[in-house]
């Protein structure tokens, strides 16, 4: 009888019944003060989920948008820009710089290898006239994270301006704009937030803003001085996804009620099950390094004779559970669980258990329970360190 | 108790129960068959309602950005274009046309009056050169209905596009892309769809897809090649509002049975019943003609004497009804009566017996029922033709 999908994919994710139901209320009048105190609430909580001062700007876009504004407002045709590559997320971000005509260098990273900040510095030192460097925090696609903290530490030594992309970062991972010198962030609602896709947030430091002013780039819809002139009387320059912002208020509740410490935590713990439950059963981890994994979605090679589709196939319509699979010249070769949004502890180990039986059904023989085993053992606190 | 706002606004709208319920269900994967299917069948039912075999695009954003998209896409650095003004909506096609690098031509109508034309037949005589002319269906910031059909007769003797937004307008008033020979069409998901804002839709017409492979202008979010080609494989570029487009499938279905025919004509009726139940108690309507009167949103003078913030109050806080007032320099001069989404014969009615209260009570004095009575009769079919 039970049918509904249990998501471990890297967004959309589950979403609590109380978020189901603020959203699901009737239509409200945008321009009303009673829709202006929503937003007014909801731009205070956002900040302390980025923690910063600094005015958190609602799109009605998926994190796409989001991406483009941190791109659009800040290059001018020909500025040199610097992407740090680890993924599909990073070759977005050199696709967006090549659209609005910056003098684009990359780096790139083999997969599985987080950005080094020693490589940032020695470009800069090199390229002091740099005008912004873009990262992912968090780059799902090869489910890597990278260490913003110390990229930005490197950076905030020259002018450039750090512009990071944490859509699928931001409440999973320890952030803090302020206190570690961050320029831009980009992030979107239906990963942390627990929201279904539909709104995208930047966040804009006061030097990052300086840069706006001067910013004589094509841009409209995804203009951020339109936002910021909007966001001072608590409205949006255009209608703005209402019933979204209205589960997004509910969401931030429930985040700051939890505390987002804890829930940094949550995600560590339950990376760590995932990690432990798959390398017990001898299977490779896309990322090795145990810090530099994604806090947000756990990504493992297919093993050797399980053909992806197959597994998949039973995966979600046997067990009723969907992970992702590998992008572009990865598909087929990893697959991707995700870890967050609304999910508890037996959800993962549920999880596991699924993932073991669809792999031992396509072809993977290894001894049962071993995995969901070693994730036991570190819930109950007697797993490896 | 009871303390639901009546929206008699233009957008966003009140939203039906069914469709309320479509969304509060749990999260989907977007890269799934069955969310594939669900974009499909939902595409199929689009094509209906904007009467065209062609493709048409779901974007996640508000109407302004199937605004940008319907700019972006198709006209380049230097192209002549013609923008036909007759409001706020107008003014931001001129607008967009600006920030893409159009040489922009405009014809601004006063007030309250719609496009004529012969106005747009003279410039493209002496302009056959002009690579696109953009109007407004639907006027909602000053009311009026432009007719679409006549435009296109003209236009399509030429080689200039016709893009129209039709943001307000879809499914309200008829329109018929493919025997009409529009080229674009902008539509957006809080208005006659019945849903929350966050949906924004574009339809491209043979010859302007055409125009769209040409296009070298600045754009990612909005790139129709890339909607164009995900459509193919029934997906989206970018991770879409999952929980709207469910809403938006529901909301088809509703009004393929209700009948788009007969929703015009209810819309129509909507229309006469307001115009002549303020007409009745002595109000100037902004658009005198019956013709060229918006069914979407009805505006009308404030009368002398009342201050249009006291009778917004207490229409709202007393009578619970919300209706918009003008926009920049309108604002205090006008008041808007929207009869579009989910609204039966008597919430008009109740909207009109509201408005008189309130009316009377911020200090226009007339016989209170005059206009209640004037929409009754048309309800019943006695009324003026």
């Amino acid at each position: 009888m039970k049918t509904e999908k249990l998501l471990l994919i890297p967004g959309p994710t589950m979403i609590p019944e109380k978020i189901l139901n603020a959203m699901n209320t009737q239509a409200v009048g945008h321009r009303t003060e009673y829709f202006e105190n929503i937003i007014k609430e909801v731009t205070i909580k956002l900040k302390k989920v980025f923690r910063t001062e600094r005015d958190v700007y609602i799109l009605t876009s998926s994190g796409s948008g989001a991406m483009e504004a941190s791109v659009a407002n800040f290059i001018n045709e020909g500025d040199k820009t610097l992407v740090l590559v680890n993924g599909k997320f990073g070759e977005r971000f050199a696709s967006l710089n090549k659209v609005y005509g910056a003098d684009l260098n990359e780096i790139i990273y083999p997969l599985g290898v987080p950005v080094n900040p020693d490589d940032v510095e020695s470009f800069l030192e090199k390229n002091p006239e740099t005008k912004a460097v873009f990262m992912q925090q968090n780059e799902t696609s090869s489910t890597i994270l990278n260490n913003v903290k110390a990229i930005a530490a490197v950076v905030k030594k020259y002018d450039a301006l750090l512009i990071v992309d944490s859509v699928s970062g931001l409440g999973v991972t320890e952030m803090k704009m302020d206190e570690w010198g961050i320029d831009v962030i980009a992030a979107g609602s239906q990963k942390a937030f627990m929201l279904p896709p539909g709104l995208a947030f930047v966040a804009v430091s006061e030097k990052a803003e300086k840069k706006l002013s001067s910013c004589g780039n094509k841009r409209y819809y995804f203009c951020l001085k339109a936002a910021k002139k909007n966001l001072e009387k608590s409205t949006t320059p255009y209608t703005p996804a209402t019933s979204l912002i209205r589960g997004l208020d509910t969401s931030l509740d429930m985040i700051l009620e939890y505390g987002i410490e804890k829930n940094y935590e949550k995600q560590e713990k339950y990376t760590k099950m995932l990690r432990e439950a798959f390398k017990t059963i001898g299977l490779s981890m896309v990322v090795e390094n145990d810090q530099a994994a994604s806090r947000a979605v756990t990504g493992v090679y297919v093993p050797e004779g399980v053909k992806w589709s197959e597994f998949e196939r039973i995966l979600s319509e046997k067990y009723n559970v969907l992970v992702a699979g590998g992008q572009d010249e990865l598909k087929g070769k990893i697959f991707r669980v995700g870890t967050i949004g609304y999910l508890g502890d037996l959800d993962i180990l549920s999880g596991i258990a699924a993932i073991e039986m669809a792999l031992f059904e396509s072809g993977y023989i290894f001894e049962l329970g071993n995995g969901v085993s070693a994730a036991q053992k570190i819930l109950i606190g007697r797993g490896k360190n």
